[in-house]
């Protein structure tokens, strides 16, 4: 399709600021003929307020015309066929295959939540007779989206956060990465076909581009705003969850900001599955350049000959392997930020890697591995900061108490993995409730880097893994960030929602007098 | 018992600090003889230390162990016998029989928590058996509460946010509200003999007593305080929910600040039942000398002769009425300033009251009934304020559009309120939907002055009358505030918590790929 560069305001095109940009292509560092306009305080008004129309009547949808909806998300980016897989292949570089896999993830989230809503359970009815007071979950209103970068598909414009959002009911302002405009446009697209198609209000979902922190303050400023969903940066999460909290009438923000994601390998582990671990590991740390947030970044052993001999396997094979391209030129620049402020501490060695590779023609870092101690990492909380790209920390400890130490000062992480072997798992205990206390998600005999859309999916975690570590935005249950509870008391049978009659027509599972039924009362 | 007037820090009685305070009879505004000593920055540095402490023991315990924990606050609750309805009477003079209420709930809430953590399904077990992925809740740290003056035990040292913080395995730090000082050092007692009654370690209870602003927020701005849970006024709740969002690391504040309630009546209801409504309403907006959260402050009518003789009925029967005790000094200066600002708008006619009454002996205000339009409403946000006291505020509206119209600009509010016949359901579709989107609970013809403490009861509401419109304060679900998912992946049996084994030897209901499920895999 001919992309316009311009904002998709309740299914009208629209491009009337003065600013524009263009995407990167990484492999070249070329950039594109398209200039895309970043949206103007105008038109995120006209969004926000077609956003707070539309949910006057979708409001009131029964969830089978949600989940048809989804359906229809789902089938148009589809439609969008192979144009969609090469032209966000060209402004990320992160290749056809891990792209065509991203894009199924993407359309079967959306069909999982549509699942999920035909369902019907998921509105956690709870009935009381006695006093006849009756809660269900109800959506709360247009939510904005941050598309983050290292996932143009999943974590975009039609990512986890707008397809949660949809599914709890409520009309989506997305802003787009600047990193991948065009890729946006096409999605921008297909959910305005979708809008069409199934015959819902215009103001369900608008997409604005914006390469400036303005365009992104407006949105979340806006009083229309009900909550914010965002992947991206630490830095960028928190400006956009102090904005939030400053609104004359705060409202959440769900901001999953990365993370360093620990693993702790035991020796009886090595001693068994030394080289198969070391390879899992360098393809968990390189896997998309690294540009996980679940990438594994830091990784704590005890210092032993057996541990030495690992490093220097891992060390070997990140040095041979050939070095991925990264997303665009403020990733390669802020990962040697990062970078050059850890390996000046004298606590670090570089073990390999340790700089970008200036006269590439792709924007480019060494695959790096580092070195320190616990007594280090417990010492100097700078140890914490992530490195976004294909770099990782070895924290040499002790023994298996110097571990656990080190686990009680590491930072909230999205996930926690443990390399161990079934026979020692008594003694492991302990370090399993200090993994749990640090993250939302604890692997066993794993790496972090892959996220299963599933229902039991908890990708969040204490911060700075997140700003609001009893939610997830992975998952099924992602969908509950963007309801809230209401109860009705006394109220008529005809004027209760289907879900908390009587009769149970939906034949939904319900919390009834304490316990769980699906029967009509 | 003989009160020390001191803080209760994980169960050692201490009284560094200067400065001290004294609790006052609001029946003959006498100061009491004990001093209270607000707690110096060094006692709440140890009280959330010993949280922080006990926290790595208590989120190991089973549930059981934290029901039989709950069991024993109730009992100790009640050991304090007649002493603490007395204490509590002299201090906040809501007389007996309210009282001798209150605590039957304080301690009913406590023990419905207990058997909602022996049942065991409220842990919410996810499990995928392909990928291997389950997940469930767990507590999220020590938590500070804030006693509310007008609840004080429901809403105090051991009421509902301790409950539920208690319920999801979470130490807590208490400050006492200072109109009730010596109830708050009764509560603190009998909390301590239950923490060493059943053997938790002492940081799992403390309780700081403070006068001034600076020891709320040198408890909020500790490191080791995970979430706030209040119940108070709008302008301390947000005071303290921009104190944990500047935070280096900030804490969700879980804070219910109030509400005007907005309450609707038919021309069908007073056709049908107009006295019974007037006496319902007056019995409503007087409780606890309205000085409740969910006191109805805003009714909103068509001006029908109907009408006018119902709110003349309503005010000759406010006018008769005694007046009732107000908590405290402060309620008074409050109440006395926000309708002084209400009354200066040429927009309102005061139909009675709308004066303090300065020669009382006791703290005192005249049951108020104000009267302004629908229009005047829309056009004024701030005839949306609280008046915390027994008063109210008749929005006489053109027709039922005109009430509509009205709901629409209507801020967030815990309750709304309809008072209609069963015969005109159906021209009641579209006001539900509003009341729905403006409250957490909607009531049918009743009086949102009860709040059940029930599994389906929904306590909270759009901002401002809380600051997470997605929790409760009341309610079984409470305690979902105080918890996060946790999720384990290719976790061992014998590494699982209980709730997600595959046997499911607690036998409890969990969401086994996709569908609820009791049964073992």
């Amino acid at each position: 399709m001919q992309l316009t560069g311009k904002n998709y305001i309740a299914g009208t095109i629209s491009g009337n600021g003065n600013e524009t940009f263009t995407s990167v292509n990484p492999r070249t560092k070329a950039e594109g003929d398209i200039q895309f306009y970043n949206a103007t305080s105008d038109e995120i008004n006209l969004a926000v307020e077609a956003a707070v129309d539309a949910f006057k009547e979708v409001r009131t949808y029964p969830a089978s015309k949600l989940a048809d909806f989804l359906d229809e998300v789902a089938t148009q980016i589809e439609a969008l066929g192979d144009e969609l897989l090469e032209t966000a292949d060209m402004e990320t570089g992160l290749g056809l295959p891990r792209l065509t896999g991203e894009r199924g993830r993407t359309t079967g989230q959306l069909r999982a939540f549509g699942n999920l809503l035909r369902d019907g359970s998921y509105v956690r009815a709870i009935i009381d007779t006695e006093p006849n007071i009756r809660q269900m979950q109800f959506p709360i209103g247009p939510i904005a989206v941050f598309s983050a970068s290292n996932f143009p598909f999943a974590f975009a414009v039609a990512g986890g956060d707008t397809a949660s959002a949809f599914a709890a009911g409520c009309p989506v302002v997305v802003k787009g990465h600047p990193g991948h405009p065009a890729t946006s446009e096409l999605f921008a697209h297909a959910l305005t076909e979708a809008v069409k198609a199934q015959d819902f209000p215009a103001g369900m979902f608008s997409m604005i581009q914006g390469s400036t922190i303005e365009v992104g303050q407006n949105l979340v400023e806006h009083e229309g705003i009900e909550a914010v969903g965002f992947t991206g940066s630490l830095r960028g999460g928190r400006a956009i969850y102090n904005t939030a909290a400053q609104r004359p009438k705060p409202i959440p923000v769900f901001a999953e900001m990365g993370s360093i994601n620990p693993v702790v390998i035991t020796q009886k582990a090595l001693t068994s599955r030394s080289a198969d671990i070391a390879e899992g590991l360098v393809n968990s740390v390189t896997l998309g350049t690294g540009q996980f947030c679940t990438n594994p970044g830091l990784i704590l052993m005890e210092n032993t000959d057996a541990t030495q001999a690992f490093i220097e396997s891992v060390t070997a094979q990140m040095t041979d392997k050939p070095e991925g391209v990264l997303l665009n030129g403020a990733i390669e620049s802020g990962l040697e930020k990062a970078v050059n402020a850890t390996k000046t501490k004298n606590s670090i060695s570089i073990l390999t890697g340790g700089e970008a590779v200036d006269d590439s023609d792709f924007f480019c870092y060494r695959n790096t591995v580092m070195e320190t101690t616990a007594a280090e990492v417990r010492a100097d909380e700078e140890l914490q900061i992530e490195h976004f790209g294909p770099v990782t920390l070895f924290v040499l400890c002790e023994d298996m108490d110097d571990i656990k130490k080190t686990l009680e000062v590491v930072e909230g992480n999205l996930t926690t993995t443990i390399q161990a072997e079934e026979d020692e798992v008594d003694s492991l205990q302990d370090v399993l409730v200090l993994m749990r206390e640090k993250s939302g998600r604890v692997i066993w005999n794993g790496y972090p880097t892959g996220v299963a859309v599933v229902y039991s999916m908890q990708h969040g975690g204490p911060y700075p893994a997140t700003t609001a570590p009893g939610t997830t935005s992975v998952g099924m249950t992602a969908l509950y960030r963007f309801m809230r509870p209401i109860a009705f008391q006394s109220m008529p049978q005809t004027l209760l929602p289907d879900a908390l009659k009587d009769a149970n027509p939906l034949g939904i599972m319900r919390i009834v007098d304490n316990q769980y039924s699906d029967a009509s009362l």
